[in-house]
């Protein structure tokens, strides 16, 4: 394989030629393929269509008309399953509508609003600060920039944040209240937060008394390859007397139908209690019908995992397109660099500094678009223009085969061009 | 009939004896009744169960497949079946999930943290204030008591809220911000607002430029008796040029399912712009499933008009054996005054000054729940102490005949109690 840092300019010139006629061969071709966001398959959605037709009652176990009001924190059968599949306590729980996002941000909100434990609500501060481990998800940025909370980028390492900076963060500055975390598989990396990183997330000192960490736990089942597992945070908070710390979300968005699944929050029951008194003022109650389909349809916790074992088969296929190709076509190119994902939904790649917004728009070009440079960062602000997040759940095999063959000649054009562009610089410079 | 406020002190001690035996009959009867909330009978229901099994398809019009992620303010043909039913365009909808008081909840957070068109965030305000007509729904008054807004109740007058009174208020103090409204069938009194409120809520001087009307229009469709309609709120406030004044709010919890139903939001264009902007952060979308249920289920308007005729002769026996009892029991007795509803779930009466909390009080302890007395008014004070709401939906009308029998026992009780107090006090004072 051609390692392009150390080519000529001539070199690199010749292979430019090259890569932008294949280039143009993909342009011709019209391509209109969507791979911005981690969105399930058709196909793969159409495992899960029998949870339509499943509903066998409308009478919940504690003999509750489930179509009728009633019932703020979730039918108990739903909160059973879900217990039994995460090893939460139904005490810590609430079961939601049909978006963690949703309990994010309401969360959030009251914590704005009311604060926590008697703490002063964060909007009556001055400035409040969390930190967002990146790359990571867009959505979670996305948070603290409608509510005005100020982002501290923390790096993120091979087995999580990287801790020594957020103990030090933390240890100090009041005004940081919180961090966001997805502990396994992340979004985008598909880092697994190994049990130091969650010991010391859970034990940690930190200037703030009402400091909290969000836990999304997006992909808590969603394996694909090796199965990781993960330290339970509950407990590592109440062995370091940090119960109220930890606010833990889940869905099975990505379980079932991510329009129509079922959320869910969990935390300290103080936490809990808290939570349940404002929102018994926003809401009578979540939609019970589908927390009772969602039971009907996989019984038990197994039934949950014997169904990702299924999804994991739909989704394999198209993880291992994505990652071979990257290998065969850029290992050793000096272009590019990833790690391979044992779960979650995306595949995150590094290019040449200064190269993943080069990328981004040449593959938009060609009719592929993939999720815009920047956005796994705070402010959509990658400051070496890196990271690329790779979703490669919603095309087809086909398109997505075609797709990356694509993406891999973009992120060579972009890389060659940045070579060429500082070897033009280094001459200046003499 | 015997009018109790003419009678004697030893009439009444008699008539207090007959009444306390037959209340003693009552308890020995151990009734359980709860008629303390709006909900829909089971029987009422099962007029309903056939939406779970109508889904037809799951692309929506525009294509989108409902399953997966994508749409944040409705699918079309639900925006287009709530625009031919309530009269309201599309652009100015948002549809929700499966709760108004979500939404509503929802939208006074966000003119709490963002405000609206340029102006202050509430929560950065030292007091605001919110006009209550009472007796009102106890939820909108425990939003503003969780939010920590002041509330200053109106009296409710026979065509809606006294608007001499709401002017005055308005047009000198910015910190009002803000009117609760159920324009049609209010809850609890069954009031509909004549054109003329409509229109001087629409078109009055505010003090406060952002002063907005949470038009929440619960039982916009849900007639019994004759059939009233309400002049259109957005056109009354386009012709008065304040367009961004009114949140309207709709849902078809007493529709289809309380539990699980559809809920919307309309506002003006440029709200509607405000509210997305947040709720595009909040959440990626609601439960599209759920939404094309609901449009397979009624297909148009007329259907879900003639659904409410269904709904409306389920209800109708309940409201008339409350009103024939009423009349039968305490016409001229001069203990209770109320006023025969239209429409809408409730019906709202009014026991001499003194005596709502201690009639509840003796029908719980018969076995039947009532709403609490004073829930009906800010910080559930009731400052005569008369409202009470009879929400005669949920029982059989076995039970709901029963309990109704025994709400006059207990009201004449009360009564007589009161009126021997008082001439105990009389003769005191001389």
């Amino acid at each position: 394989m051609l390692n392009y840092l150390s080519c000529s300019q001539e070199e690199l010139l010749k292979e430019k030629a090259v890569l932008e006629k294949t280039y143009q061969d993909y342009v011709s071709q019209h391509l209109k393929l969507d791979m911005s966001r981690g969105k399930p398959a058709g196909s793969q959605l159409d495992l899960n269509n029998d949870i339509l037709n499943t509903l066998e009652t409308y009478i919940t176990e504690d003999g509750t008309d489930a179509r009728n009001y009633g019932i703020l924190d979730g039918i108990p059968e739903a909160k059973n399953l879900f217990s039994d599949l995460l090893g939460i306590p139904t005490e810590k729980m609430i079961i939601g509508g049909n978006s963690s996002l949703n309990l994010m941000y309401d969360n959030f909100v009251r914590l704005m609003l009311f604060g926590s434990q008697g703490n002063t609500p964060w909007c009556k501060l001055d400035k409040i600060k969390f930190l967002c481990p990146s790359p990571g998800y867009d959505r979670h940025f996305a948070i603290c920039e409608d509510l005005g909370v100020e982002m501290i980028m923390v790096p993120m390492k091979e087995d999580g944040p990287d801790m020594d900076y957020v103990e030090s963060l933390v240890a100090k500055d009041e005004s940081i209240k919180g961090i966001w975390c997805v502990p396994l598989y992340s979004n985008p990396q598909g880092v697994c937060y190994s049990d130091a990183v969650v010991e010391r997330l859970a034990s940690m000192k930190t200037a703030a008394k009402d400091f909290r960490i969000f836990w999304d736990n997006a992909y808590g089942v969603h394996h694909i390859y090796e199965e990781h597992t993960l330290k339970d945070i509950f407990e590592a908070t109440k062995a370091a007397g940090n119960e109220d710390r930890v606010y833990y979300f889940f869905s099975t968005s990505k379980i079932t139908f991510p329009g129509a699944g079922v959320a869910l929050i969990a935390s300290s029951e103080s936490n809990i209690a808290e939570i349940k008194k404002h929102m018994t003022v926003q809401t009578i109650g979540h939609d019970k019908i589908n927390q009772l389909r969602t039971v009907n349809y996989f019984k038990t916790a197994d039934g949950i995992r014997a169904h990702m074992k299924k999804l994991a088969d739909e989704l394999r296929p198209k993880f291992d397109v994505v990652l071979n190709t990257l290998e065969r076509e850029l290992a050793g190119t000096g272009l590019l660099t990833w790690a391979k994902p044992d779960g979650g939904y995306f595949v995150a790649v590094d290019t040449l500094e200064g190269c993943a917004k080069a990328t981004v728009a040449l593959a938009k070009d060609a009719g592929v678009v993939l999720t815009g440079a920047g956005a796994t960062y705070p402010y959509k602000n990658d400051p070496q223009d890196r990271n690329i997040r790779i979703a490669p759940s919603y095309p087809t095999l086909e398109e997505l085969t075609k797709a990356i063959e694509l993406f891999c000649v973009c992120v060579k054009l972009a890389g060659v061009n940045k070579l060429l562009e500082d070897k033009v610089d280094e001459e200046e410079a003499i």
